[in-house]
């Protein structure tokens, strides 16, 4: 059954056609967001808005019901008050519709009665070869079918695929991303998982070709054993990133109420994560960091990393966080140490690891590169995190440039703010400009440089790639 | 003696004239750039640039050497290679000089014969009534007295003071802060600490009026006991918080060639911060944020706190951090969470705590300030934390007025680059501009909403101002 689950899910993400339901020329609606958002990615299929008491919804023609559309339809969209809903998922049905992405919300979440509810339209929808995405979830973006549950979304394709329980987190989790230079395969925001859950997205997404590495932002899966089984297994084909909550008291009040999920003991999950090879974050800034560094080409071989640093404190800093992480700073060879003598000042610099490049490297736009070649290269180095406080549009090609001959993972540590501020000052020491930002963070994370907000962040993504480089040893 | 330390010091602050050593018109040097701080800052007292071989730097009347100025010098700022450092010691002993900031490297944190020459600097000017920031530092920031150490800083007075013994963190720290609304009192860069250290700055800081809040940035202490006197006596005045790094192999050795200071035990410390009530931070992200959180013209009273947010994931992870750090998710009365339900849509939320607003906040700019005048005002909440992804330019005006009857501390977790980067939907959907940004935080952090960028972080700083109240209770 596998392959036709996976083939069933792919035919989903590439409707000829879809219908929103909740729309309306003469009222601001969420729905017609959600019509909007279809316009906007440039979807090549036929539109259809649902709404009996008009003619046209944002120029397009508007149907009384699903029934009425000449055309097949393949995606329905449904935002309209709970109490229609089973109506609409009977015009699903009649009209032989693939699949319906339910926003609205007051199911599994609220109460015993909204369960009720929630099962039934399950059992409508199955019962017609229907299948649910949601309740109470925004659905789903794929630019290669160009789809998507906001408008504003980017255009372009990328490896990264995100599934989530929580829907406003997927929708900010794109825009952020997006801003960052980090582009999606799919976006899927199951929201409760009546029909379609976690684990029948997971395995789609790891046999879907589009996809590189999967994010999953999870409150609780029903069948715990399945996806212990998927995750493991896919994890050896590509890494799985999972932000993981409902571990505390209140956090696991707040998952009943909010997906009607059951998050599960927070030691088994401990357990399942550690067997399974997942990666794990913690929020949505250590997410980012590490996307970044799961899209390096590079694997580490072990944990001997090099700091490299112009501002000495944040040195410290870093070599604090990285030896607490579980890295090593590697004693460099003196062949190393004399080669770095050579292209670093004198005066208030330093050699050893972490090789302190001083102030002189926000003038010298040679030093960070040098140095990160002249210590790439070093057979004892295995990784090299780098603390550049504002992107310097040249150090940054130099550094994507000496890393073609480096091969190992670079993170860099630095103030995206900085950069998107734009500054005079920005502009004085040849910062990154606001509009260069998200191309110049993309060429980062291909050419192997990943990029962090913190040292501890960096720190933990590093070892991160380090225990999946080894879980990948032991499962090959 | 402690009043003369702290009146010589505020002295030093307080120059009548500076002389900046190692400049020039022909070359770009980095003196130059520190006598332009002065002229950037404004200035108001005379400015001699030093040059044997120029007539002019800068247009100011070039000096062959301080002895050769005509009036008074207060304060003198070196560039210059070691070797020449000890003749301009002997110069400003001559001439009567207050203090001299030694920007020049290579003294104590480079081996055992620049601990030597650091020592007779030292000696010399002591016998000769002078005091030494430095060296291997960038010296003194004082908005007030319109003096500073980098070109670009803030005009603006503020009630933070930064002590640091790493220049160009506190350089970085400048402008990172800034751009959050962050103003200063002073910002001290000691460097090596030679002679003016970290405590003598301490001391004087826990006396200065300008400052109401203290943040050190330590590598390492000489005076350990007179240390933990200083922070112990003026914790119960004004908070301090420390970033104390060197607590692993690498990072002490990091510590040793960048200032060459011994960093000391990492159980030491850590015994010494719990009990003279400091405040401890990772990174600068946590710093910014703790600022913010210590501005706070509120206390808690007690560890409950109200969970809101419009995206749900973030509500649950939230949930979760608070918990962890040891913050109780209150429970809600019946009479509050009939308020609640009264501005809350029907579905898609939830009224008990996480309370979920649902993405119908982004649309209802009234339902975040609502909802937190109905939580703030419920006897059984101490403090709120409030999720908002984008910060609305409305949501954020009608929060500052609602937290004058509120009076408990709020922290705001958000995206500042989604205000920085300025986008179209940023624009669509009200958010703050970038140009109003950082007089829209001042105001924030002045009504008692602070900001951060993670929910770890803000639980954190919370769970830290909770603890910071009982440090003072103890020690009335």
């Amino acid at each position: 059954m596998a392959k036709d689950l996976v083939s069933e899910i792919d035919e989903i993400f590439r409707p000829r056609s879809v219908a929103v339901v909740g729309v309306s020329d003469k009222v601001n609606r969420l729905g017609n967001l959600l019509l909007y958002s279809f316009v906007d990615m440039g979807f090549e299929g036929m539109i259809y808005p649902i709404n009996p008491k008009e003619e046209t919804v944002m120029g397009f023609k508007c149907y009384p019901s699903i029934r009425d559309i000449e055309g097949p339809v393949d995606l329905v969209v449904v935002s309209v008050h709970p109490r229609y809903v089973p109506g609409i998922v009977d015009d699903c049905v009649a009209k032989g519709v693939k699949a319906v992405v339910i926003f609205s919300a007051g199911y599994r979440e609220r109460d015993e009665e909204g369960k009720k509810k929630e099962m039934e339209l399950v059992e409508k929808a199955r019962a017609g070869g229907v299948r649910i995405i949601g309740p109470n979830c925004m659905g789903l973006y794929s630019p290669s079918s160009k789809i998507s549950f906001f408008p504003g979304m980017p255009k372009e394709k990328g490896e990264v695929a995100f599934l989530s329980q929580s829907g406003s987190l997927t929708n900010i989790m794109g825009f952020f991303a997006s801003l960052r230079g980090i582009r999606f395969s799919k976006m899927i925001s199951v929201g409760n998982a009546s029909d379609l859950d976690v684990n029948d997205f997971l395995e789609y997404l790891g046999s879907d070709p589009e996809t590189k590495l999967i994010i999953c932002y999870i409150e609780g899966v029903e069948d715990g054993r399945r996806f212990f089984k998927l995750a493991r297994e896919i994890s050896k084909r590509k890494p799985i990133i999972i932000w993981k909550v409902g571990e505390t008291e209140g956090g696991n009040r707040a998952v009943r109420s909010h997906t009607g999920s059951l998050s599960g003991s927070k030691e088994i999950w401990d357990a399942v994560i550690k067997q399974t090879g997942l990666i794990r974050v913690e929020n949505h800034i250590e997410l980012i960091g590490f996307i970044t560094a799961f899209q390096n080409p590079y694997l580490p071989r072990g944990n001997r990393v090099v700091v490299m640093s112009g501002p000495g404190g944040p040195a410290v800093s870093t070599a604090d966080a990285c030896e607490k992480a579980g890295l090593k700073l590697v004693k460099l060879s003196e062949e190393t140490k004399k080669k770095l003598a050579e292209i670093i000042p004198e005066f208030g610099t330093s050699v050893s690891n972490p090789v302190d490049l001083s102030l002189s490297s926000s003038f010298d736009v040679e030093m960070y590169p040098k140095a990160t070649e002249i210590c790439g290269l070093d057979e004892n180095v295995d990784m090299l995190v780098e603390v550049i406080p504002a992107l310097n549009k040249q150090v940054i090609e130099r550094l994507i440039e000496v890393q073609k001959r480096v091969r190992k993972p670079i993170a860099v540590i630095t103030s995206i703010e900085f950069v998107t501020a734009g500054s005079q000052l920005g502009k004085l020491f040849g910062v990154v400009s606001p509009e260069e930002l998200t191309q110049t963070l993309m060429r980062m994370y291909q050419s192997g440089i990943s990029v962090h907000s913190s040292e501890q962040e960096a720190a933990k993504a590093l070892m991160a790639l380090l225990k999946y480089k080894e879980f990948l040893e032991k499962n090959r």
